[in-house]
């Protein structure tokens, strides 16, 4: 239900991911009635891969996740977690408020035990393909072991969806030279290094984009302003070159024979291809897609939802902080 | 002497700044015998209004700042700080190496009575024009009142330079809701909320761009990845746009008609039209250029500290915070 357009993205979404997707099944969590007018609008009505889940609240996208998660407990999203928790289903995909989500799904699904915050995962576009970089808001205020939770979450979401053995992590800093950065980067620096990931060391913000590691781990604050800049400036960008395209007879007739070139770098750099972003370190799978998505980009959030669920994400986490917190247990496995 | 390119950069620059601003006078500071090569070679032997003043060593870019400020009193980037503190020169721009400019810079000319620490501001280009964004890398970890601090300096910059008599102030947060961002955001916000500065309270990472602003206000940690986070997703959309222009014979030859407008894209958001930060705080004025600054983006420095010069930023900004800290002495200046 949630999101800026609620059940007439989310319900199209649902139907091209199961046409994609031959063995996933969907339960659309929500107003029973205005999800079964949309279900009967796109011609779903007979599908046995989708059913309608009452629930009768909704978390509105401004709400303070605490009030979310005190006074709804029959929200959307509160019922979607709870089938995670219970089962019924193997992972919850929401376009809703993100601080209430993360509190309800902390709240209901618990972390993983060795973790003591989840934190929030997207892929971005690099000059060589992708990368993963976490956390991206849900948490402020960071400690050293925090920063080395990411890392290892980071990596195994990378080991598991892009089939890389050993992902680079690479620690967010202002300065590559180990003299640079506070207290907490430079002790988180320490303790990535004495585990058995790929630790490529410190990295800027400009070697983001520039794919020179698989993982960007940084505090949620740092994140979030990076990600949130860089989609401020492709933004710019776009209307700049929007706006010089538009400028006289010459430079339209410019634009439409690059067009087809434009569309091109614009389908590469596109940010719905890489919506659905990861609530990692929950007993449970549950992917946050952009609250402005389109029907395309919340399809693209159901597709990372099956793969992580495919790729047993939360129980490969738990396996590698048990095997990095406990080298006495089985480090075979 | 400074930056990756040395006097084969600033000299050909401080030639094409004499060009443009007749009223300028320029000390080439740095190794005597290089810099008259390269006066002679750009035929400036003759010109009144420059002259080489020797020094003796050079900071090297990668040279801890405490070792270039205890060990290195001859350096070009000392002995020409030394000349803003003796009253020679008007200001100082360099290319060279930042830390060591910071510390070199606070431990000569000290900071403006009331400001703790110095902070980095440049501007950078939005929608509607441009904004000042400061810190970008000086101060790591910030108090809330180096928050305001770096409001108060970052107004007087944005009044002073852009002729705009009441500078908009962002503080850049996680969430635009007052509930959101960390305790030192908050505290700062209060503070800076009780000032007489046109405060637009907080702001995200992607108004940085759209111009909502006139100045962003976060500490240097945050600053610096934003910054660079800007630079990598440009390298990588320039890099997306040259290989897909560069795909087939039709392509090639869209880019060709395209080129007049993507040059125009390529120069509105040229970065070196923005070359050369502030180093506010001081009793006295410091530039920073890119030590990858080439002869525009090193001539737009110098033009940069000239504005300073005419507009009298130290002393306006030590009027501002005396106005702010000590609301009983004289207001109406």
């Amino acid at each position: 239900m949630g999101g800026d357009h609620g059940p007439q993205v989310t319900v199209p979404a649902a139907k091209k991911a199961l046409e994609a997707y031959p063995d996933l099944e969907l339960v659309l969590v929500g107003l029973e009635d205005e999800l079964n007018r949309q279900v009967q609008q796109h011609s779903l009505q007979g599908e046995k891969r989708l059913r309608v889940h009452h629930a009768s609240e909704i978390v509105a996208m401004d709400e303070s996740p605490a009030i979310a998660l005190k006074k709804k407990k029959d929200s959307s999203m509160r019922v979607a977690i709870n089938l995670v928790k219970q089962g019924e289903v193997d992972a919850c995909i929401s376009a809703g408020n993100t601080g209430a989500l993360m509190a309800t799904s902390k709240f209901v699904l618990k972390t993983i035990p060795g973790i003591d915050r989840p934190a929030i995962c997207t892929s971005l576009p690099t000059v060589t393909g992708h990368t993963h970089m976490l956390d991206l808001g849900a948490n402020i205020d960071c400690s050293a072991e925090h920063l080395l939770q990411f890392a290892l979450m980071g990596s195994v979401l990378a080991e598991s969806v892009d089939e890389n053995p050993q992902p680079s992590i690479g620690l967010l800093n202002i300065g590559s030279e180990a003299i640079k950065g506070n207290e907490v980067i430079k002790q988180a620096s320490k303790l990535i290094e004495q585990t058995s990931l790929n630790y490529a060391g410190f990295i800027e913000g400009d070697d983001i984009y520039t794919g020179k590691v698989d993982v960007v781990v940084s505090d949620g604050f740092v994140g979030n302003v990076s990600l949130k800049t860089a989609e401020g400036l492709a933004s710019l960008v776009n209307t700049v070159l929007k706006s010089e395209f538009k400028r006289n007879l010459f430079t339209k007739l410019a634009a439409l024979i690059a067009l087809p070139v434009l569309n091109r770098v614009r389908h590469t750099l596109d940010p719905r291809q890489y919506n659905g972003a990861s609530l990692l370190g929950l007993n449970g799978i549950v992917i946050k897609s952009h609250g402005s998505a389109d029907i395309d980009s919340f399809s693209n959030a159901i597709k990372i939802a099956s793969i992580e669920i495919d790729k047993s994400v939360p129980a490969r986490i738990g396996k590698e902080i048990q095997r990095h917190f406990q080298p006495q247990g089985d480090t075979t496995a």
